[in-house]
């Protein structure tokens, strides 16, 4: 029966993420969805699961319309009897440990709804990446993003602010900033004001992933959910920041801010302080990337995208408009590092003349006032497929 | 009876604040008082309640000593009772969502004192702006900044940090550290050693204060309980802190730290790493304020005050010292949109001799290695009233 | 008894270390420690109750290796009786308050282990300053640190990252992030997911150390275990950090980085975003140590060694290899104030030929784009035995 409907998903439209998820639900607003947590998500995959989820839906008496970019619907106790039944006894006896995910998720669905059924199960599909509308696609978005089923960068977000709420954060728990006024003079008096950690629309990446085991993150406020980290990823509690859509691509060790959109790649280091300045602050939207084994000294500023192998010393800032000295020797040393670069000679380049160029130190030179440029010592391993 | 009431609020001295709180109190030394957790305050407002208040106060027997800046005082059950009598059942039934807030008070206070009388609720008021000589003082003060019932730098602090108890914070709840010391042996080995969050006289903003809906503050840690912060007004988690006396004045991205005493207004932004220097970290005591839609760059620091439509370029220092070139032509622009500046031409400005301009943006000229000035292209209203 | 034990100890090794903790056993993996938290340490110190210990633990069938850097064993109801014993009752009743400590402790685990006996509470000896081998040395090392049992950088701990495990923290307790991993599904749908605080193999400082009243740590994630904080040390929450085996030796303002080795001195002065480098970070090995009274700029790098009485400005970087201009005439000054130092005057010195030079001001001088030294105005006390 389950092969039978994995091949009716053709009949559907495929779906291009999916998944089951507990949603908080506002504390005065009922209808008010504050959050989504996804015990298992589905990026481009698992289109069986899809199918035997859509046909449960459909035979639960759930009009699911395919026409919008995304659909969303309350989980029932009928919907989970169902579909566990589609997937069969065989099948869901096996779904433990790593396999199965999906019916793992209804298993302990229908565990709890053995107990009692509750409204704040949500399945939601997303058809086409356009700009969410739910918070559920939003979270769904966020999570293929965090836990690297898609690359950074690389899906639609827009909107997405419009589209989650600002609350106020005790633990994982979003609560409603007017349910706290509602109650503010009881809770205060009677000892049960809550510990507000924070007031965001987003929650944190540790309220939802958990990430690999050589990863460190000193401070969960320090990363955003909808952040990416490579293994081998280090984040100090100093002044470091990863906003959502931007992280690391490889073992990178952060102490400094990587802004919404930027992307550091293997090897790099952020240092204490530095920063990686975002689309929304002062790239004139041009989003950056911090190539391999590229070093940022402490409290830089790096507003240009750099390639690999480059050092921007302690304390500098290499904006789009910092004009930088360049001499003879060491512009043909840049160029046979970066053979694809047909820029002519001359004293002074703007920093965003080189842009993504490798292998380049970026120094300020205290004797003679000047920023200036040349070729770095570190390593940069030429892209096999420009030669 | 409540109309005659707020009359003779004459006869007694006008408190400039006033308000209910429970108060935390030491777990060794029970007679210290670690926090007061108000619900309301009222400052210079609502006269009546404070004369229902102190009437009741004489009524159960309590001294209200009115030649002190100050009073203190326990709420006991009679004095609720007596105060919700004078109020009268209509205003009390009244009592719901927005109105009369202190009678809420009340109404909560019998409700526990129905069940068990308690030790830990306090009636503080304060009739003169002078040095606060209470910890229920200084709290009351902590939430009119906080609270936006009085602007930045307008009340009188000194001494605050004399007041406060240095404590463990466990969530909202203070320790005694000596408390701490004398369990430390059977709490840790019986696995309740409490989670202790931070050690500080003050508590953080978002212990006491609910923010508004547009407010943002992504990491409780980063501002202090007596900072304020207006509609807005974002606080993201990287390098940012708000000391208490300080915050912004209209919607402002804070992303840099705004040290005690300081002021930002609307439309400004305060870079990642940004530094605003305080009173007591090297402005000689002359608070800083940071105008209208003035832009500080990531790992600037600023040490002087800016007038509107500023730019600090990122990773620049302007101090007080700080000697910065200004071409002629650049001097006149400057003078137009700061008309009421009398300054004469000279090559090199200090720091302090361009505070409070407008429309300046700061720069380091990377090819003279000189710090510059120049007129920004950034919008400058200018005050009418000085034209 | 207890005397005669007391000087039998001549007969074991006397241990550097040695202490009795609760330790944290993993949730999937039971054999596996993941934190040890000691109520009570010993360090070269209390060598009678350390004869009791070993003489119990030989008694109670324990094979105790003295050959070893260290030695590890569970703590059983059996060994703390039969401690207890050899103490004596005098001794025993007279634990409390500040008195016989150790005795407080097997006190403390007879009242528990009268309810239930439990499998995780360990004995951990140090007999040598070697590499750390197990979790519970790893822990009694960072506790010498944290509690000032002994001075930053005078002990091993070479490996310690890999004796540690990488973990989920929740509050004081550590995680597995494979129990996570297995959970996942059932956790996040039952509402019952914890909350993460952060991702380390090393715990806060706050979760196992009680500080001095004056000092203050505003955010708890600023301050790892390991870390040491004298008395009037404050730290900021702003872009501060203070990392293992680093801190301060007196009263100190820390609104800046601390890294790993590095160690201020009293009545310095560590600004908003200041970052001392690490051996880890830039300074090719050699542990940086900032004089008494100096003072670190806000966005400052200091790369080298400071003596007393600098003044680094702020948003300037004073690295190993930073050209620095000195006139004859502030050069001649310099020496005055560091008469051990045997320069020959020159136009420019690197950062490392003045390491550790006393009442140096460092500034860059913004008209003539040159990094400038000259004497400072901060008090420097001269060593009297240099003279």
């Amino acid at each position: 029966m389950f092969e039978k409907l994995v091949e009716s998903i053709d009949k559907y439209k495929k779906p291009l993420a999916f998944g089951i998820a507990r949603v908080d639900l506002g504390q005065l607003n009922h209808d008010k969805v504050l959050q989504a947590t996804y015990p298992v998500i589905n990026w481009n995959e698992n289109f069986g699961s899809a199918a035997v989820f859509i046909r449960s839906l459909i035979e639960t008496g759930v009009e699911v319309d395919f026409e919008d970019s995304e659909f969303v619907a309350p989980v029932t106790k009928e919907f989970v009897d169902t579909a566990l039944n589609y997937f069969g006894e065989e099948l869901v006896a096996e779904a433990v440990g790593d396999k199965h995910k999906n019916i793992q998720v209804l298993k302990v669905l229908k565990d709890i709804f053995d107990e009692e059924e509750y409204d704040n199960y949500r399945i939601c599909f997303i058809f086409e990446d356009t700009n969410p509308k739910s918070v559920e696609s939003v979270y769904l978005k966020l999570y293929a993003l965090s836990q690297r089923k898609v690359p950074l960068r690389s899906i639609n977000l827009n909107g997405a602010f419009g589209v989650l709420h600002n609350c106020a954060w005790v633990g994982n728990v979003p609560i409603e900033l007017d349910y706290l006024r509602a109650n503010e003079i009881e809770l205060k008096l009677k000892d049960a004001y809550p510990e507000v950690e924070y007031v965001d629309k987003f929650p944190r990446f540790l309220s939802h992933v958990i990430p690999d085991d050589n990863i460190r993150i000193l401070d969960s406020s320090k990363v955003r959910f909808g952040a990416q980290l490579a293994p081998g990823t280090t984040v100090m509690p100093g002044a470091s920041y990863i906003n959502f859509n931007a992280g690391t691509e490889g073992p990178v060790m952060v102490e400094g801010r990587i802004s919404s959109s930027a992307v550091v790649k293997e090897g790099a280091d952020v240092g204490g302080g530095a920063s990686i300045l975002g689309v929304l602050s002062g790239t004139n939207g041009n989003p950056i990337t911090i190539g391999r084994n590229t070093l940022l000294g402490a409290n830089s500023v790096t507003g240009i995208p750099l390639g690999d192998g480059c050092i921007v010393d302690a304390g500098i800032a290499v904006l789009e408009g910092t004009k930088i000295w360049i001499s003879e020797d060491e512009f043909e040393k840049i160029k046979e590092v970066n053979p694809e670069w047909n820029a002519e000679y001359k004293e002074y380049f703007k920093g965003l003349e080189l842009a993504g160029l490798n292998g380049i130190h970026y120094r300020f030179d205290t004797t003679k006032g000047k920023m200036v440029a040349f070729r770095s010592r570190r390593e940069v391993k030429l892209n096999e497929e420009l030669h």
